[in-house]
């Protein structure tokens, strides 16, 4: 895989590590990074994400060969559509985003053959954000998941698949509405929990927290506006997952309540045996 | 401080940690680890936490200054209450219980001025256990909370307060009632949420977890044992803890499903804010 020119859109955590592992593996001839900070674009350029970096989306988008959308989930298909009609004819799309349908959905109907775009998601990141963070091994034995629909030629399929797989990433395939349920619950509904765990815990009790609430707080530190995005785009199936969530609490608050200690180590011991299977 | 004869009842990653720190520190003269399981104690005494071991707690406990019970909550009132008439006059005995309302109550109407109780709860420790896990640096600069209850000696308090000290601990004092309510909210209630978590990952999707996922649940893989024992004896303030969870759960849910983002934002960033003022 080698690609002319790159044009990474959104040059924080996961926009600036694409860009230093593409750069390190030599996998595009030039790195054009896109944004709206200039302090945070020549942040990506000093430690060597891009070659250069543009504040002119649409200038930007005219040169690429293949371009990476790693903004906001709701920015996303208003970049996508803006640049359309400024790609080079073969020009391939694809992006990071969390959420996948309401992506695919908004860009489908403008779509033509002069352009293609193929939803991407890489099972990376982290809590923490800004090209200060990124990291060129931050895709490497992890899982992107690609997700085509109908009217992808499977060519480009293959571009995206590939793309990924050359920064080090493991590749799934998988339909739109089928990634944003399993996501709802191995991601969402997560960060969700974390959240509203993190923001009931009163002021004065932050001294007795310990490594237990951090870990399990750690992602509710992520963007806001990032994540509200996301909760909006797939509130649906985060409504399904929370609602299997719940119904299991209650089970567990029972137990409380009855001092079943039977059924609380029998739910503990079921808990476990998942968590352990997923290693550290 | 200098203790002549240390007994550690309960030789896992607590008990192993503090015999290191202990004999590391040279606080001690002596150091016996009292087990149920060979193998267990033959490694902590491999590792440095304890010079001898004894599957026989009454001969340890007769010889012991200082005693410290690391088993669970659950077993810790039947192990002191049966120590108590074997112990020498003037020992001094601690934990380090999760829970203190329990255990004093069932421990304080069987104290004479003998042996004195004092009950304590370092808030260190891991989703691992055993010796192997042990670390000498494991209280460095965390918290140690210490639960006096009325019949104490003040003198017994400040020894127990200066061993955790002693082992590179802060301590804070606290009522044992407020403990338990304080450690619902910071430390039972994120175990339950992250063993509910677990509990309701669909096996198939495992592959679709990232770091989120695996942060947000990792004390799951905590010891149902103990846990099952520390869930029975905190269960009423668990409730309550569980009951403000739950009310601001459903704000989260209300706010998905009105497709409200601005309290979704609103909400995603108060939580950061408390998370973000707890550090890494």
């Amino acid at each position: 895989m080698k690609i002319e020119t790159l044009v990474i859109v959104g040059v924080g955590l996961i926009g600036g590590s694409i860009g230093l592992a593409v750069r390190q593996r030599k996998l595009a001839k030039h790195v054009i990074g896109v944004g709206r900070v200039v302090e945070s674009l020549q942040k990506a350029q000093s430690i060597g994400a891009i070659d250069e970096f543009s504040l002119d989306l649409e200038n930007a988008a005219s040169r690429a060969d293949f371009l990476v959308f790693c903004t906001p989930v709701n920015i996303i298909p208003r970049q996508i559509l803006t640049v359309l009609k400024h790609c080079k004819p073969g020009a391939t799309i694809t992006d990071a985003g969390s959420t996948k349908s309401a992506i695919i959905a908004a860009i489908k109907p403008y779509m033509s053959n002069h352009v293609a775009f193929v939803g991407s998601h890489p099972l990376a990141g982290s809590e923490k954000k800004g090209p200060e963070n990124a990291d060129a091994t931050l895709f490497q034995d992890r899982l992107t998941i690609v997700t085509p629909h109908d009217g992808n030629d499977p060519k480009d399929i293959e571009k995206v698949c590939k793309f990924w797989e050359a920064i080090g990433s493991k590749v799934h395939l998988m339909d739109a509405a089928e990634h944003d349920q399993a996501l709802a619950m191995t991601s969402h509904l997560p960060h969700l929990l974390a959240a509203t765990l993190a923001s009931v815990l009163p002021e004065p009790l932050s001294p007795f927290t310990a490594t237990g609430f951090r870990d399990t707080t750690r992602i509710a530190a992520g963007d806001p506006t990032i994540w509200t995005g996301i909760f909006q785009q797939n509130r649906t199936a985060m409504v399904h997952s929370l609602e299997v969530f719940k119904r299991q609490l209650q089970t567990f608050q029972d137990a409380l309540e009855n001092n079943d200690t039977t059924t609380l180590n029998s739910l503990l011991t079921q808990a476990k045996k998942v968590r352990d299977a997923l290693g550290s």
